[in-house]
């Protein structure tokens, strides 16, 4: 039915996108449909202005729709001398959330991994150097917050071994049973971590 | 954050469709951004051509971006004796996949639901029976196909009590086992319908 070509082009975009099957891309098609046209356009809208806006900040790579920098970057109220690596923009967001660090941020883009074809190429590793080089930043401190994953953790030793040079103090999350977590429903892997990892208190 | 503006808007208007919560939005946000940006506007400019192209078809009220009435009653070749009566433009297609209705339809868009409030005023009843007054369209069967659920076995009775005036033949698709379905495993009413419905052969 050449009738339905908007929709079922509406419908073939969407289930393009990750964890939306045909089904759920015809669903999310039908129920914008019922609503108000308008709805649609500021859709539309949001993601024009996502797809204009948004670029990458030139100091710590993180997303940001500022002209230049990003606000965490152009907050001068932030510790210039504790930088933490973040995989990505979420993890970034993911500790923002707790309010708890007032450092600044670098935006990695991405772990190192041998089977995902991610190489050192690939993070934002130059722009990152090019940071601890530059005096007037003052990092006296990374912290190395990749995920606790196979993949997180080849990244921070690589990294490790890359800013070691540079005679920087580098830390690494702690890595552990979470927080309210029962000890009998914890993963194998975490619970041998969290004993080998035990400090004295 | 100002700086997540546009993501956030756009994180937020995804989180309203059914069946995607905050964090499936931000997940498509975040694979989105990772895509070329061409790819942002042809998703923004195929809702655009949704929200501006697709309306609902005169006669059948399924919904079309053709100008004027939809392809199925453009097409000649239907026949205008047999009108199947379904409940959504999903239902229609999905009578339509199967190549074997040559008739035309007609979308209520609901059914009647005391629970949801759908009454028979919510429903395209008016632009039905302006059909069926129609002389030059020639219906004589009318096939009640909402489905077999309580609505729709109460949108069918509903439309059979009204439909009945006008001397047409009015039918009820098929309920039972479906085909290559386990008896085993057919949920009870199921089962119950199909002996209840036996049919000597």
């Amino acid at each position: 039915m050449s009738s339905s070509d908007p929709i079922r082009a509406l419908v073939s975009q969407l289930s393009r996108l990750p964890g939306i099957g045909e089904r759920t891309a015809t669903r999310l098609v039908h129920h914008l449909l019922r609503q108000d046209r308008a709805l649609l356009h500021a859709l539309a809208e949001s993601l024009v202005d996502v797809a204009d806006h948004v670029h990458e900040c030139p100091r710590c790579c993180t997303l940001t729709a500022n002209i230049g920098r990003c606000s965490v970057c152009e907050d001068t109220r932030r510790d210039d001398a504790i930088l933490c690596v973040v995989a990505t923009i979420q993890d970034l967001a993911a500790i923002e959330a707790t309010s708890e660090f007032r450092g600044r941020y670098h935006v990695l883009h991405g772990t190192l991994s041998p089977i995902d074809g991610t190489r050192p190429d690939d993070l934002r590793l130059q722009p990152l150097l090019a940071r601890l080089l530059d005096d007037d930043q003052g990092v006296a401190e990374i912290i190395l917050a990749t995920p606790p994953s196979v993949d997180g953790e080849a990244t921070a030793l690589y990294l490790k071994k890359l800013l070691g040079l540079h005679g920087l103090k580098i830390t690494r999350i702690a890595s552990g049973v979470p927080v309210g977590g029962d000890l009998q429903f914890a993963d194998k892997p975490t619970l041998a971590r969290a004993i080998a990892l035990r400090r004295t208190i």
